[in-house]
């Protein structure tokens, strides 16, 4: 299988309930990780909607967001030093301007601002490698080329170049909000369809974004090998480095989301591997993987891993 | 922020899953609370339903109830009189009469019957110290002013004048059915309609609601500081006190329903103190906040709390 | 009450989450069956779509299946032994040829093969004990009287005539999909549709199936009583076991599903016990019930059993 080597930090979650984690418990999760042999931490998105993970003086003033009880940035990134990580930054998701509202350059503008402040901010620290473009995508929806290639490219301009990393997902049968209640959808993409989509998005935004890592939970397990070839294909095309963002939740499951079933995880991640995919981050190791998780179906998972990976 | 210092007991839960605990979990959890802080327990309400919390040969012979194997209303009492907290009693909630048929009056006629029971049974426990509404409301719904007035009332008659609580929610965008999947609602009240609505019915119910305790978890959090101002003006113009009801579990997450995010309940805490409310009670501590809660997240919700109260 | 002595083995779970045990999880869940009195475990499914509990070469090849990491099968043969238990085997639930597609012939004739290939593989084990034809139904669902007649008879034939069980559900007003958000719905059976309806479905299948085991989460707690009876009448007239499947998660709750409240499970149990049911099994311990289970309640409601157990 393809070890899993980075995760998401899920902090604002969209979703997930949060464990309610203090300074000590992001440590040991940290330690964990490395334990694992994780290296890279990304975070999923440092604000969405009035949320924050570090004190932002843009968004607060312009979005009315709430001054948040602890800097989870500079935390990350402290921890990030004290394991040898490197520590992505993603960016804000008004969870409005480009999701109601269709106002991309809207989302934009927030986040050069956010770009500017957090480099001046948290730029100095060793353990910042790259950028996450947080607003996920499956399709050309509005004007999300331009969003990254405008996003991508500033974040690269301030910062010496840094990696930026998109994670769109693909528009497959599993495709469902999770405030939905049903689990699959009638009406999906399909394989020629995707490869069409994302070599057009793909061309507009080369130099923009370094790595692609697709979601790998909306198609069925025996349908990944055949999208994992594309993306590689579209990503070695534009230059790119294809990673496989390996779900580590259940997206069968009526409780949504618990862990996924260990047997899922290690089929994707074999499949990940045939394909020659280059690396894999999970959404995310805190809920789903930690032996600390709320979830002890996590900690077994954990141990499977474990398991498997010194075979 | 306002410290909780109150917290409901969810037995007979409406929709949150049972923890199946006995008496020494009763116990110890009753020992947290007081850790905590908590001096006023406030039972939901008595029976559901056919479910019962204590053997009421009112409702196993009128309503068909069933027999419980256990009397928590007995147990209750007597550890809030172990640990030196007030017990407040809910009165039984049919969940048919005034739901689905509208008959306010048979919901009123088998209350006032339990009423008597409950006080010739229990009322010399020396914890008896209130008595709880059960049923919540956000508008004027049916004839809510008349059954709040009469039970009120009645409870305060045979008990000489132990208070009375209620606690309604707002209509608003948040305020959705636990068994449906969304999250928000698009029609929802206008701060000025619930400002006209709950003068309304107040003055109604005067003199025999003693406490309202608005369910703080309806709104948007940045709504709350407004909704607070006229909840505490209201209260105050017709002699009650104001309390917030302030929701120890989180609405915005498509499980339903697991341990708010600290951050959140800090926030309506904070916003709670700010308005002057008078006191904290939460829904509830022992699924969401409590060290032995079946979810760990509630366990690290507690020593947030715990921090932030030391400081 | 009727105590509960058998219980399924959820693996392949349809809507379940998995625990992620290996081995040495699933000897000491084994240990805590057989300490609650449990002689009787049963595979719910051997496979469903693409996943299977062992490798079976006939659905790898015709079904496209995945190679599972673990031969689950083999693993609770040898646990059953280990223990002294009962294990019965359950078939193959394509869940397509006859839910969607309406063509149980193939369903029939892909589960001919599973048998033949199980009881060659497994056969021999002392512990092999009966066999569970895994289609659950309320009614006469397509063709679902000839596929329990020919499936069961196969079983038999082959195995020198070991028992056979089903598990059907009562079309109650509780029988709602897990992946739908409500609880109840309007539309539902009445008892004397109930009796007709499996008065024709037993004559039927009669000498093909021999234990009866209706799922008894479907119907309201004070309704049970009635279809215990009316299953109980039927199953003696066609010379069969009548045992009660104890659903030990919660219907009444949002979250699908977590463990059950004592006080339901109690009086479920005390109903078959007083209609003469000859043997309770539950769906499921290993997550409801076991006192390893990633659910805490369901390591009280352990607690609560043993105690009332013991009395």
């Amino acid at each position: 299988m393809l070890p899993i080597t980075a995760t998401f930090l899920d902090e604002i979650s969209h979703d997930i309930p949060h464990q309610n984690w203090g300074k000590k418990e992001w440590d040991s999760d940290f330690a964990y990780m490395k334990q694992m042999g994780i290296d890279t931490v990304v975070l999923i998105r440092s604000g969405y909607k009035r949320w924050l993970t570090y004190p932002s003086e843009v968004l607060i003033k312009e979005e009315g967001a709430y001054r948040p009880p602890l800097d989870l940035v500079a935390l990350f990134l402290s921890l990030s030093e004290k394991y040898g990580m490197h520590f992505y930054f993603g960016l804000y998701d008004s969870g409005k301007y480009w999701w109601e509202q269709g106002d991309y350059q809207k989302e934009v503008d927030v986040n050069l601002k956010v770009i500017d402040e957090v480099w001046a901010k948290y730029g100095n620290a060793s353990a910042f490698k790259g950028w996450y473009l947080s607003q996920e995508v499956s399709r050309k929806t509005g004007d999300i080329m331009s969003l990254y290639a405008r996003l991508g490219k500033h974040c690269k301009a301030v910062s010496n170049n840094l990696p930026t990393l998109i994670s769109p997902y693909i528009d497959g049968k599993k495709a469902i909000l999770s405030n939905q209640s049903t689990l699959t959808k009638a009406e999906h993409i399909t394989i020629e369809q995707h490869e069409k989509d994302w070599n057009e998005i793909l061309d507009r935004i080369q130099g923009a974004v370094d790595i692609l890592a697709f979601q790998d939970g909306h198609v069925d397990y025996h349908e990944l090998a055949d999208y994992f070839a594309i993306n590689k294909k579209l990503a070695t095309q534009y230059n790119m480095q294809c990673w496989t963002n390996a779900e580590s939740f259940d997206r069968d499951m009526p409780i949504k989301f618990l862990p996924i079933k260990w047997e899922k995880l290690l089929l994707k991640l074999e499949a990940a591997k045939q394909a020659g995919l280059e690396k894999a981050i999970t959404f995310e190791f805190s809920h789903f993987i930690s032996p600390q998780s709320a979830y002890p179906q996590a900690h077994h998972l954990f141990n499977r891993y474990m398991e498997k990976l010194k075979k």
